[in-house]
């Protein structure tokens, strides 16, 4: 039976949280989750599996078709095109799902109870926390105590990156071994490879690369085929 | 733009928060989310939608296609029946989806932070709450603080039989004028009509009308068709 489930979308920072997870837990004791909550960019999906076929961790894929199903956002519906900028009126990104974050934690948790796994990890950050109120310290504190109450159950909710900067993240990619791994990452918003550079999730990966001093091997893996 | 959003599975309890927030809240304020869940009942999703339409509250019907998918309960499991007793090892009735509340809840929190709706209401009691922790006023509290932190949203959650007995609830029922519309409603773990009247779920209903000394209007449907 292993100790941590690891909520892996195929992005930067699951990706290194799941090499965080086994330098913590240990091989042999991680597992992944990932959703296939009808993303638009499939690539996201295939990223995720290479990357815990690689680590050899046993992945879940479990299937959430509620979020197509309420619409109305540019994560899962094709006919909005992603805003570089804020939404004026919420403040909040077009990408914003309200509560993703929260829905993933929970099926995660249901997961890992029925599993005896005691310990969730998630790559949410508050530095760089891009308009995502999901992903705050304070958010994913409540959720957990709602989890521990709801499941009478003593879950706890790792978030190893929620301090750090993406340079910071990035520099803990290269100390956990992870950062060959990363090249097999999904970040762009366009869903194209190689990355379009252009988009916000792009740009903020490049600017933590750069800051790091560290080449993205993703970037890399494109300029030398 | 209506205010209020009511979690609709199509049983009693839920039902009557649906008169109690057309009370509280005005005709016209009201809309209903159902989910399908992939209950093995699907008679719940039938009484739902005439309940809704009898009051004239519009619903959305949500898809849930995930609590399948991590399988392992009687409520979405053939092959799975439901235990009168709770189950000695967790002390949960085997009808126990881990965290299937906090789900309904987030889903409905996310539909409505979309349609401008700041309350949710859930037909959820502590009093009787029959081993579901996901039932108690802590966690309630506690997802409303997630949510709300989430979303960065003014949500409240009302519960308003949380601390009501069944026959409490009857009487309430009766107040409000919703005892023709609990004709409609299903409660048996069997999905049988007329009720098995032996399932945990029918005793429970059974004791709460005679309690309150008011005729089930389903019991009496079947009994004077």
């Amino acid at each position: 039976m292993s100790q941590a489930l690891v909520v892996l979308s195929g992005g930067q920072d699951s990706t290194t949280c799941l090499y965080w997870a086994l330098h913590r837990f240990g091989v042999g004791q991680v597992e992944a989750v990932t959703f296939d909550y009808g993303q638009r960019h499939r690539i996201e999906l295939d990223c995720a599996a290479r990357i815990a076929t690689h680590a050899s961790v046993p992945q879940t894929v479990l299937p959430i078709d509620t979020f197509a199903a309420l619409g109305g956002n540019a994560l899962t519906d094709a006919g909005i095109t992603v805003q570089a900028d804020m939404d004026t009126q919420t403040r909040l990104p077009n990408t914003f799902v309200p509560g993703r974050n929260l829905i993933f934690l929970t099926f995660a948790a249901a997961l890992a109870y029925q599993r005896g796994m005691c310990a969730l990890v998630t790559g949410v950050a508050q530095t760089d926390y891009s308009g995502y109120p999901d992903c705050r310290q304070a958010t994913i504190q409540a959720l957990e105590q709602a989890l521990r109450l709801g499941m009478e159950y003593a879950l706890t909710i790792h978030t190893p990156l929620m301090f750090k900067s993406k340079a910071d993240t990035v520099q803990m990619a290269r100390d956990l071994g992870a950062l060959p791994a990363l090249a097999d990452t999904h970040t762009c918003y366009n869903g194209v490879q190689p990355p379009c550079g252009r988009c916000p999730a792009c740009r903020l990966r490049a600017q933590g690369f750069a800051e790091a001093g560290i080449a993205d091997p993703l970037v890399e893996r494109f300029r030398n085929p």
